[in-house]
């Protein structure tokens, strides 16, 4: 499977990537998660990594090049799972389930995601170029849309509408909303699935 | 009439404020709104609004204390008169329409304020304390969830979903629309206007 990246990788894994230095990324990814986990994205730095994985701090810069570095790898490969499943995985999130099924899904799926990856994420959009040209945000736009159109929900614009949706769920709000107003990803899962069904059942207001 | 600032005023007009101080002040508004309509944000700098008014480089920095602050000034200034205009001005915006009329009239005047202001809102939103802990906000907040419910949209979470809906005005995202993506700004208010029908005459899903 060919993913989107959130954002250009600084260190891709390329066919010629000895399997050592693979196995070698992949436990400090694992470390990095488990860094999280623990204490939050200020948990991680460059120093605690090495220390968790247990490598030299020298391998740790040649493979992310920075912090950000790091941050946007992780991401990446998260990012890379999310669409994964939206694309291929089972219904509802994947192929298989009603569209509006399919479409509460996909915005309970990102809510998950940014309360999951939520410090990481905010850390990666300020540090990169901007909120609205990242490639995996294009690849949502056009799943909304695709979801809207096969519910029936046939707008005179629809790459527009699908924006308009897919703006709900920007990070950055959905992070204020919890950490500011208290407010659960439950009931943010709600009103997300509240607002798609009005859409996708109402009047577009030009018939 | 009392208005809800867009952000604290840097340098309040006090009831003690002298009327020549007053004038001064509005003869410097004014300068710095035609500036603005000249060459956009990028054109107003303190040499030039005090070359613009026929005024003092000293008394401009002791008006506004610096360029941000002039730019909040000015801010608050239009927000106060968008907020006139939605609370008591005349229909469809203010009362008297039906609320449907209200809300698609509330969005496309959202929309016109962005073009109008854009740099300066974002040069503001960047020089504070963040998009969504503005007074003004609050009050777009309660404004649409208080349309929803006259227009019969009775929500779970009505302020959850007005701020959804409200987050799709975000004047970053619609920026970058009409500037990187070539959107009018009627596109972009026939969009609303068909969110905001379907949001109204659509089913909540939990009946």
């Amino acid at each position: 499977m060919r993913s989107i990246p959130v954002r250009p990788v600084v260190a891709p894994v390329t066919a010629a990537e000895r399997s050592d230095a693979a196995r070698n990324r992949e436990r400090l990814l694992l470390a990095a998660r488990e860094l999280i986990e623990q204490g939050g994205a200020a948990a991680l730095t460059m120093d605690r990594l090495a220390e968790q994985a247990g490598v030299g701090k020298g391998t740790v810069f040649r493979r992310f090049g920075s912090r950000a570095g790091l941050m946007l790898t992780l991401l990446n490969d998260s990012e890379a799972a999310f669409q994964a499943r939206f694309l291929f995985g089972p219904p509802p999130l994947g192929p298989g389930a009603p569209p509006l099924d399919r479409l509460i899904a996909f915005g309970a799926g990102r809510i998950a995601y940014v309360v999951e990856f939520g410090d990481l994420v905010l850390a990666a959009g300020n540090a990169s170029r901007g909120r609205f040209e990242v490639p995996a945000a294009a690849l949502w736009d056009r799943h909304v849309e695709m979801l809207l159109r096969e519910a029936g929900a046939e707008s005179p614009e629809p790459w527009l509408m699908a924006g308009s949706l897919n703006s709900t769920l920007d990070p950055e709000r959905l992070l204020h909303l919890i950490r500011e107003h208290g407010v659960t990803c439950e009931r943010l899962a709600a009103s997300w699935r509240e607002l798609v069904t009005r859409v996708v059942t109402g009047a577009d207001g030009t018939r």
